[in-house]
């Protein structure tokens, strides 16, 4: 079996990479091949832009989608984004490991999303969500947050974790993959030094409790119950919810 | 008064920068100055990194917020961001055009936020929602999709759209914006020739009602009812929702 891991932090000794380790070694520790996208470090650009297509489909007239779909069809996708798909085609699980930059992942790793996932290779209007191209994988974010945990229930100053996570979990309904709750390690702030936790006993204990967590978490990456999400028979032909289906409406993928 | 657009599309010929331009008339039409970021057309870079940070608080071990703080205190951030700051504090009303990118904003303007609105200079632990640096401006999303408007209610394929905005406005909300309800054009997609409206009667028609909808929406910027989001009234000394402020939770910030 085989375990990508995309990161995402610009620090090699953040929180964030020492997380990544973790869920390196304990995704070894259970005979997986791993990968690492290693964003920051190898550079990626996440802004998907004309430069990238060297063969137009409409040269004119640049459109992100047209041009996805006319290189994925031609082999002349960018040589980036082929090494990312290839990764991703080898994967069984895919694990996200990013901080929480305003609301969201950073842009670096948004951008990940807008130029890998390619229109016409990776999905196509009848190939989505439960009939998606990597449909019997898994994926898991594990996501830092500068704020304490308590802030991040319904209504909490650092919103709704449910909420902010659920465009970015939904994404990767849309590929097909189960998502899995996310792992969340909360209160990590560089700002207050959290680099420096091998300096600093209390800090050196959180990133310890989270690694124990996030070990735990991975062990269980293929019995552990998927967040739910609508699919193709909870939709009627406008794409509109079924009457009888609301059940999948609350609460935001949570597990009920 | 002054009104700042932020424009993210990569074609100048797109339905998005027609949006703009409607946005940028239509205010002027109301009396305001107008200024444009032109995210794509400015090469602005979205990345949060070591890179832009000359005079570092820490050379060693970067931390974004770290850097920010420290490059507002002493007036070393980068040019771009201090363009941007400059635009954003003119600015009474901000609009964010942009087309939904798997679900969110593109790249390019996610790391607009994550740059632009600097830890320290903008905001601080006691500085932020209601209390805002911008508190008292106004912003609104216009915001163009792909697929068709009913797919984007509570369950729908494409995805609740006030749940896939809720993080973008949540983060507006955080500095203090009074956050209109998003002016939105479904339905259009560059990959089915969105950009040849000029061309194609039932696109022009399309574009034509989009047009007259974001100019009726901006003219009335300045009395319609913002969106609703808890507050610090509405939070306990931990940062949790008061029991007795739970008419804040649904349905997401839209007016009731």
């Amino acid at each position: 079996m085989n375990t990508l891991i995309v990161h995402c932090h610009p620090e090699a000794r953040s929180f964030n990479a020492a997380l990544r380790d973790t869920a390196a070694q304990a995704m070894r520790d259970l005979g997986h091949d791993v990968d690492v996208s290693d964003l920051y470090a190898e550079g990626f650009d996440p802004v998907e832009a004309p430069r990238h297509y060297r063969h137009r489909a409409n040269a004119e007239v640049f459109s992100a989608l047209v041009e996805q779909r006319h290189a994925s069809t031609h082999g002349t996708l960018p040589d980036d984004i082929r090494r990312e798909i290839a990764r991703l085609e080898k994967a069984d699980l895919v694990v996200l490991q990013f901080p929480l930059w305003w609301h969201a992942p950073p842009a670096m790793l948004k951008g990940w999303f807008d130029r890998v996932f390619v229109n016409g290779g990776l999905y196509s209007g009848s190939r989505r969500y439960d009939r998606g191209y990597f449909r019997g994988r898994r994926a898991i974010c594990s996501v830092t947050t500068g704020a304490p945990a308590a802030t991040f229930g319904p209504g909490g100053r650092g919103g709704d974790i449910d909420l902010l996570l659920w465009p970015l979990h939904y994404s990767l309904h849309y590929m097909g993959y189960d998502v899995l709750e996310p792992v969340l390690a909360h209160g990590v702030q560089d700002a207050r030094g959290g680099y420096r936790y091998q300096e600093d006993a209390a800090l050196a204990a959180s990133l310890s409790a989270h690694r124990a967590q996030l070990a735990r978490r991975l062990a269980n990456w293929r019995t552990d119950t998927p967040l739910r999400f609508p699919g193709w028979d909870d939709w009627d032909e406008h794409g509109m919810l079924k009457p009888e289906r609301t059940d999948v409406l609350a609460p935001f993928g949570r597990r009920s």
